[in-house]
């Protein structure tokens, strides 16, 4: 895309004192020397292509390419198949490149996975093909694998790395880190593969707190670990969902936390990179479930799509029906002046809309935790007053409008107090809308939209033609 | 609110292991305990209860108190007040605490913070007011400070910590490790509260390479520091816009990332907590503007939010007007028939709908950037075909339901017909909008709605109207 070339350009000029290929650039121009090369069948050139990428470049160009060309390249790299990219893709095209892979290829590559990746990978497969890959991992890694799998979905205990670092109370600094060096050069090295911290941990195996790695450094080896071991003992428990995990990490700005079982022993650690994932996973949800869709679905096939759509639109209509109904009351009315069939849509547009934007922000503060009961009236207020105001502003706009189009000064103000109206009640309804979701204990951002455009449709309408149908006739 | 209060309880049961205040609860009551004691004027309580808070909880509250309550709180914690507690506010706030505290403090708390969280408090005040604070800080971390806030907003060089920890190419791991043992007992120790790595400068200081923390602590003394640095040694210019920076953290799995200025040199590194902080503006961003908001503008006095989203408002106006008068084409017709009023709304109303979803996908995927030239020919026509079947299936039942409703079999096939057009163009319009936006670079999530719902509302009620004329009368 333009802008993107000319981003790299601008980044490369700049820095003319280094080397083109040292600066991060988002790169562009690779992906259809990649495409045509495919097309061309030219598997060498791919090959060739290929090979600088990271894993997780890869793994978009793979999302990115059509079926066809998908299996393509699959055949071409599956030689050296690197299991990163299955963790990276998305659900629809993982399952594709799964079917191709064949499930040995792809017990082969998740055995190379830490165990949280491979949790994510297999928690996707059905029941039969997850045994099928879990059979053909070595047993203690399998093992492993298995007691995440077990922990309910988007816990903290799915979300966790297995393999942590812990020592025990009393180790000095120099014993930690002789120990990590030991680790290494030993046949069995059950270090991970990056860590930020380590974990001290008392004889019932329970987490007594943690030290980052840069503390450590920071400390001569005879001091004790317990010596420099953070006083933040909090810890996660497994069964801690993985939005209010996220919340925790963004809130405490943390950067790993200890998982405890319900024992309150140490089982495994959350890391921040880990917390991206979800943050994203929330975020995306919020912004599809406003919108009225399930999950992205941008690479689903069609009629995949379409299904997932349906249900949304159904409800829909349900609800825009319910409004014709409102205007087939004052069908008497809309044949004596047809003016109102013009307008009534203006009325119920602008309620939609300021509704929209009070619900907007409702739900991304509920998601945030920012609106709680302590500011929830508050809140409710304030929208209130908003949608008042703009309402009795473009009350007037929409008023004088309409006097001069229609040559009425009467039919200007029953627009006008239908806006009045429409655009309080809009932001009465879109703070209240997500605030009794929530307390109903569902997501907020789920079924809004569509209760907000149908209580604005229906007063939108019923107001304008109602009051029309009092003062004009 | 109640389903926290019965997560705490489930926690805190499943793990009767373990002491209660140990495990990571999103706690409540407390903020409700504050305020009574706020409104009791019961300082020595309000200090109790603040006291065991972390900063995060505390910007949380302040920012949910009303006015008054905000202010008495300030006076009571004035004394010692956590400088890390002006980072976490949200804007609008802080404006209010750092009045209240009075610049001088402000100064005194901001010396205390890393040299990027205070850029972040210093990039929202006006000049005078950074002058006034900046003047009033030791020199040394003053000039630190200015360069931070040279660089251009939302670039990697305002993101960055500019203390880091960097080590020449002759050094050994014994050396690194003594070096950062002495800083500590040194006077000027200058190594940054935390950090995750440790780059390699050649003598010119451009970065060779880093070596992260858990592979220094892995390998022994006499090992030279260039046999284990990391062979990734791509670097972000200070000039690159965050969001950027985000997606390379994401993409790449980074946990930090070297920053270099125009002539190569190491200036700073971005750790992974400032990327969350970025991709959740990133979030906020692209949900508001899909919603016609600014920002986030939970905490803004009424009339600042009102002003924010009248502009808004005053564009749906318009094109409300615009719908309006395709409305008023057709008047002699509406006349003739007061059916078509009663159910125009219904066809407008699914294409703004199918029209939504077809946008949201659309704009996350731009954001994700997964959708780019390879791909958008396949996914605009994805949209057409899944927006075009679900308008069939959609004319099928509202047919079926107008032609019941109305006793007109013909009425019935015009609705249909009007839906399966409008839904066919909702999915074009919904996709080729918010590209051809990025393709002008604009944001694409800014402006998308407001033309989708103006396209479907314009073709939902020409079609349907028009048909109407031809075929009924």
């Amino acid at each position: 895309m333009s802008d993107r070339d000319n981003q790299k350009e601008t980044q490369t000029e700049e820095l003319t004192g280094l080397p083109d290929d040292l600066i991060y650039v988002l790169e562009t121009g690779v992906e259809e020397d990649i495409v045509h090369a495919l097309d061309d069948k030219n598997i060498d050139c791919v090959r060739e292509l290929i090979k600088p990428l990271h894993y997780a470049d890869v793994a978009d160009l793979l999302e990115r390419l059509d079926a066809e060309d998908r299996a393509r390249l699959v055949e071409i790299i599956r030689t050296d198949f690197d299991a990163a990219i299955l963790s990276e893709l998305d659900e629809t095209v993982r399952d594709q490149i799964i079917d191709l892979l064949g499930l040995d290829e792809v017990a082969v590559a998740v055995s190379d996975l830490d165990t949280d990746d491979a949790v994510t990978v297999l928690e996707e497969l059905d029941e039969a093909e997850q045994r099928q890959v879990l059979n053909s991992i070595p047993a203690a890694e399998r093992t492993v694998i298995e007691e995440g799998l077990a922990y309910p979905e988007d816990s903290a205990g799915r979300l966790m790395q297995r393999e942590f670092v812990s020592v025990p109370e009393g180790w000095t600094v120099g014993e930690t880190i002789d120990y990590m060096r030991a680790s290494v050069d030993s046949e069995d090295n059950n270090l991970p593969d990056h860590f930020y911290s380590i974990f001290v941990v008392d004889p019932d195996h329970k987490p007594v707190g943690k030290v980052m790695l840069d503390q450590l450094l920071r400390t001569r080896r005879p001091v004790k670990m317990t010596e420099i071991v953070e006083p933040e003992k909090k810890v996660v428990a497994v069964t801690m969902d993985q939005e209010d995990v996220a919340f925790l990490f963004r809130q405490r700005d943390l950067v790993s936390a200890p998982v405890v079982d319900e024992l309150g022993r140490l089982v495994g650690v959350v890391t921040i990179d880990d917390i991206v994932d979800v943050i994203d996973e929330e975020h995306e949800e919020d912004i599809m479930y406003l919108a009225g869709i399930g999950e992205d679905d941008l690479y689903d096939a069609a009629i995949d799509t379409t299904r997932a759509r349906f249900s949304w639109l159904a409800v829909n209509l349900l609800t825009a029906i319910v409004a014709s109904l409102v205007i087939s009351l004052f069908d008497a009315t809309i044949d004596q002046l047809v003016a109102l069939a013009i307008l009534m849509p203006i009325v119920a547009s602008m309620g939609g809309n300021a509704g929209t934007q009070t619900l907007t922000v409702t739900v991304r503060a509920l998601a945030m935790k920012e609106l709680t009961a302590t500011n929830a009236a508050r809140v409710i207020g304030k929208e209130i007053l908003v949608g008042a105001i703009n309402g009795v502003l473009f009350a007037v706009f929409a008023g004088v409008i309409v006097w001069v189009w229609f040559g009425s000064q009467v039919l200007g103000l029953v627009i006008g107090l239908a806006m009045v109206v429409n655009m309080t009640v809009a932001g009465l309804a879109g703070t209240t809308i997500p605030l009794m979701l929530e307390h109903a204990r569902i997501d907020p951002a789920i079924a809004s939209s569509v209760f907000l455009t149908t209580v604005t449709d229906v007063v939108g309408f019923f107001v304008f033609l109602g009051l029309a149908a009092i003062i004009l006739l």
